[in-house]
């Protein structure tokens, strides 16, 4: 076993701390790298907190890693100790189901297996990247160009692929309106991806202090969803609305922004269901669809179009022993757009 | 003005009953006809309750009529006495905004003109098929062939159009699964259509009584959604539910029947919004969707493709003395599968 230092809740709602742990020995398969940065998503937040009711302690959060590779096991051919390496959100999945053979394993029907706060295949519960390293089977693991950042490319590995997988998925393009709902770290990016992608991009936001910033990341257009009069200005307006927003809201108001045949694609979940009345997609052959991370293959590919288009996520770059700060302000807004652990911080 | 005998309610779930009303002249690009068959819908009765709060009275409701060209404008040319032809649920849009101009004259953008219980464009309410004649604008105007019992081509002009453009729509074909979520009016046609265009079929339903007429209809499978084995048998099955429901249900549990990337498209409309879970869709890629009827080129194109395929609707004539107790027995699933009336007992 590799002895590891990690960052742990030790139970529900409790403040992080050190704690040590241990990896798996590198399998013939395995890729074991030192971690450099990992993202602060807002899910870390919700588990360790157990407000998804599945939360498994002692956990160490975080699935947006990238790291350096330190050591490989004797079948790996794609990877070798130096290389930029990543994981995101998912470690392991059945690889046999029909989704895992198109590369989306993301909804294998077998079930996938997360970065943090799962069973592994192995029976052993998963810790993620909150640590000073970590092994992971090769198939998981992504190639991270060294053009970038590498703390600005962590972010990538959910709040890109989140956003950059439905915005694919849905053929975003040239001549599409689209809207992205909320502006946080999911929102910075659907920002930056559909407005390379050629759309025309409006940030849809409660606060209008966000608009500079929004149209610094790339939007055309800034919508104050509070202004009636801004409101109407976009109705019937948008191809489709991206919806990073995981606290209630309306979604039938949204949906009246929508064109004929538009799409409202969730990538944020809030905790009750949506109050959607048929007449509202009946009325313009509207639809409500959701979007979970991206696959394996969709990731390398999002990760190989960041290094050629230059995106990256805006981040503010933390010591790990400020993370519960880092959680508050996170739930306050107040991040532009996603907390980065230095883990040399450890 | 053209005298007109017709069955009308005078308010609000007061039974129907004979009324005399006044339709326009024959215009230059107006056609008349006599009116020999009108199917009728569920919405009828809900307009005729005003159980969606728009009615205006007195109402001659019908939207899916059948009769014979008596008379045609001067500059008609599509049309010429004694042929048949049809009127569906419109009879007139804006013609200029981008819907109208791509035939899509449901998604009016400026509103269309409905049959029935709509204010035309003069101003003047629309009086529906439970009438012996109608005068409409060539453009609304249906060609329908003599090859197909014409009371059995009257349910097409709404019950037909409103699943065959959503099945056209997400291109149903061959290789897929589609469920059909209730065998009413609506349900019975989406499984003919469905069938016909290649797709593995099955009936949702609560009555499994009406299985067997299922598999007449041209089912493949049938499934009674009470009986909590059979669910799980076609949990995750379907790439797309077509939903023609109009009484509360439990959108959720449908949603777990979908494959990744299935889609649930709404035809019916409860009363009430359904309850969607974000997670629901985002699991699997998953859509909730709605449509409503189809544009004029695309109803054409269903009754022409009906005619090569010979596929009409199942029907129970009626005499039109008998329209409340046949509202009734609608109310109660009473009826395989439309009722139409008979216009010459008017």
């Amino acid at each position: 076993m590799i002895a590891t230092k990690g960052y742990a809740a030790q139970s529900a709602g409790a403040p992080l701390g050190s704690w040590n742990f241990d990896r798996r020995e590198v399998g013939e398969h395995d890729v074991l790298f030192d971690i450099l940065y990992c993202g602060v998503c807002h899910s870390d937040l919700h588990q360790v907190r157990n407000e998804w009711g599945n939360s498994i302690f002692p956990m160490v959060p975080g699935h947006e890693i990238v790291g350096r590779v330190k050591q490989v096991g004797s079948a790996v051919k794609r990877f070798k100790a130096g290389d930029l390496a990543g994981v995101g959100c998912l470690v392991d999945s059945c690889r046999t189901c029909e989704n895992c053979k198109e590369g989306l394993e993301q909804y294998c029907l077998n079930g996938n297996t997360g970065t943090y706060n799962s069973i592994g295949r192995d029976g052993a519960p998963t810790y993620g990247g909150y640590s000073n390293q970590i092994v992971t089977h090769e198939d998981f693991v992504l190639h991270v160009s060294d053009k970038l950042p590498p703390e600005a490319v962590a972010p990538l590995l959910c709040a890109g692929i989140t956003t950059y997988s439905p915005l694919r998925h849905w053929g975003i393009r040239e001549g599409h309106k689209v809207a992205i709902l909320g502006l946080g770290g999911l929102g910075h990016m659907g920002v930056k991806f559909a407005s390379s992608f050629g759309a025309e991009v409006t940030v849809l936001s409660t606060s209008p202090s966000k608009e500079e910033n929004a149209r610094q990341l790339g939007a055309h257009k800034f919508t104050v969803t509070s202004d009636p009069e801004q409101l109407k200005a976009v109705t019937g307006y948008f191809d489709f609305i991206l919806d990073t927003v995981s606290a209630e809201h309306d979604y039938s108001m949204y949906l009246s922004l929508l064109k004929t045949n538009g799409v409202h694609i969730c990538v944020g979940a809030p905790p009750t269901p949506a109050q959607i009345h048929a007449f509202k997609l009946i009325g313009g052959r509207k639809s409500l669809a959701g979007s979970l991370i991206g696959g394996i293959p969709e990731t390398q590919e999002m990760l190989d179009y960041c290094a050629e288009h230059n995106i990256v996520s805006d981040v503010e770059v933390i010591d790990i022993k400020d993370i519960d700060t880092a959680y508050e302000r996170m739930l306050k807004g107040d991040v532009r757009y996603r907390f980065v652990i230095d883990m040399a911080t450890l």
